[in-house]
């Protein structure tokens, strides 16, 4: 039933959701928007996209679904622009990765009858940098795609049917889907995925400070300092947003993770320190 | 001009140097010893050894080269008996991964005319399991080799024709070979290898807390996640005793890492965010 699906935002997940799209065997039309035209021009080429629009809110109108793939304010901003345009006859997705002021707008905003629908998703997948031309048509293979959907709104039996068909495109491009509450998203995610990335963010920046004007030591640390430091790479015109829609609760995990740092710190030389590494141990088994 | 190499310690590292000698061509005999027989026999049947010793200390003696592949503590330990035993025929060497001790050791014991010749290394390679069945030829291709040996050294013309001997079949192993001083070693080290195995280890131990009854949870994080906790695996048994001989550079470090995650902790909605992913991404590019 999705003959025509706009991407507003085509850069790494924009142009590989239409890759993976693709690969998955959907047949109907896909039209791209991008802030840069050159980001919608390299999606297009790639076969991401089967067309380029000029005006993303009339090419969201012209569409069954309507994929958000741009940073969380600018899914804010869209959705403010969108719920005045759309009827009950679309239904709007996303990617952002906190989820709980989306699912308050769209709350807010759509899903009710007479309004589009709007399903607030989160892929748990990604690269330490973005781009169309990074797109990937396997970036979701094996991947988890969170959903904090909410089982109180009430929707037409039509935009029902469209979130059960996104849905199954989505496990078409390979993902798991899980459903979260959305504060239980975003308290997940933060420990998850928000912790590691600032971890990695701090990590690389004392580096930089402490050996990087002596690029040849760098090699010294192996693969093990490739990879805790791999995300730092990440541009912070995507984690501004994170940080600002999800402080709270990373402010306790990186509150915790300094705790547990200045313990291992002062046991080094004692028996305290075994208990770190076993639990460690224990959570790559488990 | 070597003939026959014992490896005292048939662990990961001893293995893998083992099969790495082999497969750069070395022709000689290579005796192995494992304080843990079935790690040895492990060794044996890889191709990595081709005997095993009863007793370390006369396979030493037998051998003109005697690579010390054990824990910091052992390596210590045998370097006091093996002094007793050995002559200017003959080389040590060892992988421990602090330096300020063992080379103050060798010093002390060995690189004297009348003495056996120590030239203490450091290949910066590892996995984050251990034991001789995960043994790899190619563990320490395009990795860095640390040595820390000190030029103030006398050696008869034997034991620097044995030190060049072994670097050449270091370099074959595909390794490239860097020169350090032991104190400035440990204090690299510390921030390359040893702060990011601490943070792993906490970060690991903290989300065992977390998420740990969850094991479904842990698929959310994806591959950054695996990344950043996956020498949250690395045992206690080797880094107690790194943590011991290395304590003070390590402090220091950890302390640092703890103030700059405090600092993004602070600032997640400040522009001081801003400068800490453009410094990290420096380190990626760097």
């Amino acid at each position: 039933m999705i003959e025509r699906i706009a991407i507003l935002g085509t850069g790494l997940l924009g142009t590989s959701v239409g890759l993976a799209l693709r690969a998955a065997g959907f047949r109907g039309s896909i039209v791209g928007w991008n802030r840069s035209a050159e980001g919608a021009q390299v999606a297009l080429s790639m076969g991401a996209i089967d067309s380029i629009a000029a005006d993303p809110l009339q090419a969201a109108r012209e569409s069954q679904v309507v994929l958000l793939a741009v940073p969380i304010y600018a899914t804010l901003d869209f959705m403010e622009k969108l719920a005045g345009v759309l009827g009950p006859e679309h239904l709007v997705t996303d990617v952002g990765s906190t989820k709980g002021r989306i699912t308050a707008d769209a709350g807010r905003l759509f899903n009710r009858p007479d309004c589009a629908a709007f399903l607030p998703g989160h892929p748990m997948a990604g690269k330490e940098r973005g781009g169309a031309a990074l797109g990937d048509a396997n970036l979701f293979r094996g991947a988890v795609w969170l959903f904090t959907d909410n089982p109180a709104w009430e929707r037409s039996a039509h935009a029902a049917a469209l979130v059960k068909a996104w849905r199954e495109l989505v496990a078409a491009m390979g993902s798991k889907t899980i459903d979260l509450d959305p504060a239980r998203h975003d308290e997940l995610v933060a420990w998850v995925s928000h912790l590691p990335q600032f971890v990695a963010t701090a990590l690389s920046a004392l580096l930089q400070e402490q050996v990087g004007d002596a690029p040849e030591l760098k090699d010294v640390g192996g693969r093990g300092l490739r990879e805790m430091t791999r995300l730092g790479a990440s541009p912070y015109s995507m984690w501004r947003d994170i940080a600002a829609t999800n402080t709270e609760a990373v402010q306790a995990a990186l509150l915790a993770l300094e705790q547990r740092l200045a313990h291992i710190r002062e046991n080094l030389r004692t028996p305290e320190l075994r208990d770190e590494f076993e639990k460690a141990n224990r959570f790559r088994r488990g």
